[in-house]
């Protein structure tokens, strides 16, 4: 089952060209992983200021098919995939409210949790398998 | 009546000092401006892209008094005040969501209206005064 | 020959983890492709502004090896490709200034010339040929 | 003699009325501040991430007088002065570069010094006093 974010897009997403800056859309998809991660009861601002553990980005990739303007709703699908026992990938796609036929714009990002001191590998902590269990399509994590 | 508006800071909102990047509280306030203008049934889209009548800011204050945290529920409380013909100002004070005693942040900007190809002052439009009715302290606009 | 641009880390490129947040590293590379354009002596206001024609990313891609501190001086290279007569890509290297043997960070982004108005694809007009002949890496163009 | 620091707006700064979003000119302050720490030698990863002493500000304050577009070359002037020995005001005036008797926009931010753990304020440390003393009007510092 995705974990669904509603967003509607406001004035400083968008330039001057009229329409949401192309990393913005990136940022909006972390905006959507933010919320999961709350409404898995995970404490954001322990998570992203923990000295212990960490989980950067390594890796993101976004499609832009139609632009956005200010004021549009837009709905962000996430779904996470656990693809070892330190790293996952989120899959999202970003549709026009009302309209989920066909993206507006598709992005995935890739994550390892590392101990950010030493900055070597760990295994993803218990709240993350929780989280990834809720979100996940895979019956098998 | 105030209007009052519920954000999320998010981490995009932080800087490395752990707290909300200090130009990003008043891009949160231009958020729940906007988000006035949408719940008086204004289009956003149109209202920030029109060529004939654009309202730009002309000043903005504000003033910090306990750091926001990523994670943390703001409300913010919006009240626009009729200047003259031609110009308004909102208020705008934050609270931690579950404490209105005392804000965290404080900010007011200053709205002139123009002609934006000519950059000359023009009346504001009738929506804006259905905007300033709806949401100002004031009985007498 | 790749474009090089120089490029400080500012407090406001970073979140609460205390490194650039990952989707400004995007936009440091659109920045560095914007000095690409106003070395090649397109007027930037009038390019990002264009009614007739316009270059909108169609997709976005990066790689984070090492992270980015306040402070940092990083070097950009910025390499040009043509795909069609409607299409190019854009590689990004990102360096820690003094230290050009491994990259902190890579990315790339690819390009599509259309009418926005009608959203057809055009070909590229004459001064983005101008601009890949004299960064891109091709003898050919 | 103030801090001159040169600024190119950036598609980036810019918002979908096809100038500088209104937040985004404190936050070129904010780089202009910035440069001119390092500019005293000041090393800005230690100075924004410092556990025992935290600067921030308390108060901003902003005047928009003409708009900027995407690929304006700006001079920001800088001028700190000392209000006690745990405060000081800094004043930006933005020119845009070749016309320096009208500025674009103004802005003034007030800091104080904290220990930021238990957020009592400090006297500012010596590295701020040789910084003040190197880009204030004042001759009494």
């Amino acid at each position: 089952m995705p974990f669904i974010y509603s967003r509607t897009i406001r004035f400083q997403d968008t330039d001057a060209a009229g329409v949401v800056y192309f990393a913005n859309v990136l940022a909006m998809c972390h905006e959507a992983y933010e919320a999961s991660l709350a409404a898995s009861g995970i404490n954001l601002k322990e998570f992203f200021s923990n000295s212990a553990i960490a989980i950067p980005i390594t890796h993101a990739e976004v499609d832009f098919f139609r632009p956005m303007f200010c004021g549009d709703q837009e709905l962000i699908h996430l779904t996470p995939t656990l693809i070892s026992e330190q790293e996952f990938r989120i899959d999202y796609q970003i549709f026009a409210e009302g309209s989920s036929d066909r993206p507006l714009s598709q992005a995935h990002t890739r994550h390892v949790c590392i101990n950010p001191t030493i900055r070597k590998r760990e295994n993803l902590p218990e709240m993350m398998w929780q989280w990834l269990k809720q979100w996940s399509d895979s019956e098998t994590i």
